[in-house]
């Protein structure tokens, strides 16, 4: 034991958050609080002060701030991050002496006791912080120390004084302090990383008419219909050139035709991998253009990255060190035994030379942010290293703090979680198998409502272009309203793929199948984005709400509310200042109407439950009177299958108007 | 990162047993179980192995035991800890690339897939084992090798084989495995630590008549009491000179008569201090014969340890650095605002020469146990620093795994827990306080059934010479037996401080008052131990209960069950093996007969819904035959408040004679 170690007698344990003992960091974005709770307690009956401590990662020294007593040893302190980056968090306490003398002595002048003892006791005190105090204060407190060490009722009544408590607080000695033995981590992010509507396309589908390869000026072209939606995110698939070798045909067919375009993500050809643009999409000075003109749209292009490679990759000659090799000499392809995958080479990450396959694969990710690009989406990031994943996003970060990360890790859920632990900013989840009220309860009070809502960044997707759940293959137009309006509403972020979720496209390669018919992986599409069934004017509508609504834009501020019909859903979000109070109600059932009586916690809502409150409906205008906790509601999917209610807290009645006064 | 880093791609998180983050022990008794879980998990697809590591703190290496997969990334495996001291395990795993190779092999095979590079791949593996492997495995494993390498229908045969599985297991490379980031500790105790039946007596008391000062021989001839009523431990307060300053009369009060024999806590005088004996007790020689004599009854004696000093102690002249002065000159007494307590010296333990106070204390413990104390009480252990008692615990159990220390800390819960973490065995609680059905199943619930089970040695004590119960002053008799009951069924340690509790003494010091009228610690008492209304013979019976019924030896095994009378509880524990089930019913209202239904989980209790069963009462001898999960159950508290049956699987039946073959 170190011999300072002996009289260190507070103890500090139980420090919420606090992920994996410390092991990772927490998540915010800049201007989130940071509410930290620690149990503070020490031995015997003496007072104590606690602190907790703060600084960017940058920063020298730490700032303070006092932390507060709660209840049962609980102590409870804030800090806001301001800037981007990395904070670190820990908490100070020690055993308080003039605090508990100060206290004790409150008693005993209560029980008119002689005090003259115990005011030369405080007295050496305070003299003691008087050689440790500056300026103004240095004065004061030797005037109080002079005053109790002349003593008597006087000397008593300073004694008790809160100025003093306030001084002598101020120029504690801390002897023998306690520091929390770990320093925590808030990874501190732009608020893209919290909210956010993505809308992914393929580039080749933008051609302005059918058997065209689209290009990078098509989708210029294409960006006032996105942005009209009010999307914040574009998100292209890969945009690298095509391998040729085991090229995928139509639906997945191992026998292309000669002028299949191939998958986007079997990656690389003699034109070039990682770093280069398929030249038919156009040039790397066009998807700058691109990025810029996006950007003039309120749009921020999203990436792909996807860590494997097409057999013609150049890496494949280039670094055959990076790649397992089979006894036969060819090169090991991806497989699900019995299942062969022989246009996909995997990287062998256990391979000696891993640190130059690292260097190389952090140096596609600042290729693209030199080209502009903030966001990224990750295919597969479960079927690479971990220890990989920490070092590049953080290495990443650390230059470039605003780079975003979608984990697209549709895999187990421990998986799931150490992804977005270890600095994955957000990540696909189960949203598109979870369609019952309590299916949908249960899991999204699992990511908003425990510890998973400190590390885990929520971006829920109704479709993908390998998911077309079966909920939207049966439900007809208002399956894809529901899980539309759900997705906007639940998280703070979410996305579709587009145009196929706008015009409703719901045909599967096969009954039981989630992969589409004829999917845009493999061929290129020509969308009627002009449909008078589509449903972009939902969809713009809804992102305006959004964009209107602050309690929608958070993550842990969702409520779900009792309904006594379980074919509708029904939750609550409310803004950081209670402001803003959104409820939502979602007739699940794409069939049938659907009604019933939904209950409502007002006061925790901040309404007062013996007045009238107006339910106001932002998707048709329609204003709802409604009285106490139970309220009659009814939802015809064929028509709206939601209302996105804005609550007011109450109504105006004859106190409001001048005649009453 | 460190250059292997790179490669280690499994993950191992949420290991338990593990208390704040492995910064303390878990507690076992000598042939426990540990049963330790943990998330593990790696990237992509390959197959993983994972071994439970243990060793005793003295052993030099690893002991290996595989850990099997549950569901969901969760693996499982158990060691037994079979010496007292200190053991440690830790979590190892690593990518089998064997099995994952075996395992895809299979369905290749299946699938009828050509698998002859497969072959040569797997003749690799098993190659680079056979340089591995010893003895007869080597040349098994080499004729494997040559199989593989001569491929076809047979090659793909053995290579699926379990026995070669099993020598690849044996001598796996385990390339890049990764150990779990700490290695948590186990205090491995004797069975006293967990189960015993504890007496409390002052020892002056046990004189045979009335007005003299009872000696430990005099004890000696109360041992045969104590041993009939199957008690285990026989704790003593302190047997120390008595200070004489400041002594307090009797029922605490400041103005002493001259022949009052002062508090036992008011430790030391000219004749000595913690190393003494009172000499009105007897000698150091005596002691020693008093621990042999009670060893030969089956009892073990517990000595006090309380580290507080009668302005007498010789440490007060002595060791002045030890304790805080006044300004006055005066050495600080014990206070609690306005409250004094002038009888009472604490040390300082911020003092500068605190190792030297430290060294002193250890010695007072090492003295005791040379004297063949092992079973040590400490009073108030919430007043002095954690650090100390952790160090203090720790190096006298280092010495002396045998050693068992009781916290007698009524405080704060997150102090009694840290206490219980950082060391004592067992540790006084809130029993004496819960009364109702809800009281005591949600307090022993979260004792037993949570992770406080894993430090957190419960002693449940109905009273002591400072807690006189509410619910014992008012319940006559009946609340007397109700009490201990519940203490000696709920918990497999208990204590009671007699004779005052055989004898039902019920008389408070004022209403509203835990303190007894007439308190034993201010005056020597003379016990009609012969009372024909003494509980001394139900005392007996249920400790010998006790001891009969393995279930009533641990502490997880507590299950509550439903009554549809609260003033019923009802509990059950059994065995490890599940062959000694044992059920309680103890009626709670003191005052009026109550009865109900019981409903029973039949099947968790291993018992056959269908099949009558037999609930065989050990209090009363009756038995009944019960069917189905509810019964009927009626208890008068003026014969029996309780009972305590063990139930039996079955009855007989006309199936079980011979007539019916």
């Amino acid at each position: 034991m170190q011999p300072e170690e002996g009289r260190r007698r507070v103890m500090i344990e139980g420090v919420t958050p606090e992920i994996d003992a410390g092991r990772f960091p927490i998540k915010r974005i800049a201007g989130d609080r940071v509410v930290v709770e620690a149990d503070v307690f020490t031995d015997g009956h003496d007072a104590l002060s606690c602190l907790l401590l703060y600084r960017h990662e940058s920063a020298a020294g730490w700032t303070e701030v006092p932390m507060e007593p709660l209840v049962n040893d609980r102590w409870c302190g804030e800090l806001t991050v301001t800037e981007l980056g990395r904070f670190r968090y820990t908490v100070l306490a020690w055993v308080d002496h003039f605090k508990s003398w100060q206290r004790d002595l409150a008693k005993r002048v209560e029980a008119r006791q002689d005090v003259s003892v115990e005011l030369l006791i405080g007295a050496a005190m305070v003299e003691a912080a008087a050689a440790r105090a500056t300026g103004d204060d240095a004065g004061w407190v030797k005037a109080f120390a002079e005053t109790l060490r002349i003593g008597g009722d006087e000397g008593a009544h300073q004694a008790l004084a809160p100025q003093l408590a306030a001084l002598m607080y101020r120029h504690a000695a801390r002897p023998d302090a306690t520091q929390y033995d770990k320093e925590l981590g808030v990874v501190v992010d732009r608020p893209r990383a919290r909210f956010g509507a993505w809308y992914e396309l393929f580039p080749r589908s933008c051609a302005p008419e059918p058997g065209l390869h689209g290009t990078f000026r098509d989708v210029e072209k294409r960006l006032d219909y996105v942005a009209s939606m009010g999307f914040d995110v574009l998100y292209l698939p890969p945009i690298h050139p095509i391998g040729r070798s085991f090229r995928k045909g139509r639906n997945n067919s191992t026998a292309p035709a000669p002028d299949d375009p191939g998958s986007p993500w079997a990656i690389g050809a003699a034109e070039g991998g990682y770093k280069a643009v398929h030249p038919q999409l156009g040039t790397l000075e066009d998807f700058r253009r691109l990025v810029a003109c996006a950007a003039e749209h309120g749009l921020e292009l999203a990436l792909d990255i996807a860590f494997q490679c097409a057999p013609d990759h150049p890496y494949v000659s280039e670094h055959p060190e990076w790649f397992r090799r089979r006894p036969d000499g060819t090169t090991q392809y991806a497989e699900n035994p019995p299942k062969k995958y022989q246009d996909i080479y995997p990287f062998d990450f256990e391979t000696e030379h891993w640190q130059e396959l690292w260097d190389e694969l952090k140096s596609v990710v600042e290729f693209w942010i030199e080209q502009g690009v903030r966001i990224f989406r990750v295919d597969n990031p479960h079927t690479k290293p971990f220890a990989f994943w920490e070092w590049l996003i953080t290495e990443i970060k650390r230059a470039c703090p605003e780079a975003i990360f979608l984990a697209e890790a549709f895999t187990r859920p421990k998986v799931m979680y150490r992804l977005a632990k270890l600095g994955f900013t957000q990540s696909y989840n189960y949203f598109p198998w979870r369609n019952s009220s309590r299916e949908l309860t249960e899991y999204l009070s699992e990511l908003t409502q425990t510890e998973v809502a400190e590390f885990f960044g929520v971006n829920l997707w109704p479709n993908t272009p390998d998911i077309l759940a079966e909920y939207l293959q049966y439900g007809g137009r208002p399956a894809f309203m529901t899980r539309f309006i759900l997705a906007a509403t639940l998280g703070p972020s979410y996305g579709i793929y587009g145009p196929a979720y706008e015009l409703c496209e719901n045909r599967p390669l096969a009954p039981g199948k989630e992969e589409y018919l004829d999917s845009e992986k493999y061929e290129i599409k020509h969308w009627d984005i002009t449909r008078h069934d589509s449903l972009r004017r939902l969809i713009g509508q809804v992102n305006l709400i959004r964009r209107d609504n602050p309690a929608l834009q958070a993550n842990h501020n969702l409520r779900f509310h009792r309904v006594d019909n379980e074919q509708i859903i029904a939750y609550s979000k409310s803004s950081p200042d209670g402001s803003n109070q959104v409820l939502v109600l979602v007739n699940l059932d794409p069939h049938y109407k659907q009604s019933g009586f939904i209950t409502l916690p007002l006061e925790d809502m901040g309404l007062d439950p013996h007045q009238p409150y107006q339910a106001h409906d932002l998707l048709t205008d329609a204003r709802y009177l409604w009285h106490g906790a139970r309220n009659y509601v009814e939802l015809n999917p064929h028509t709206v299958p939601a209302h996105i209610f804005v609550l007011r807290r109450r109504v105006q009645t004859e106190h409001d108007f001048d005649y009453y006064m």
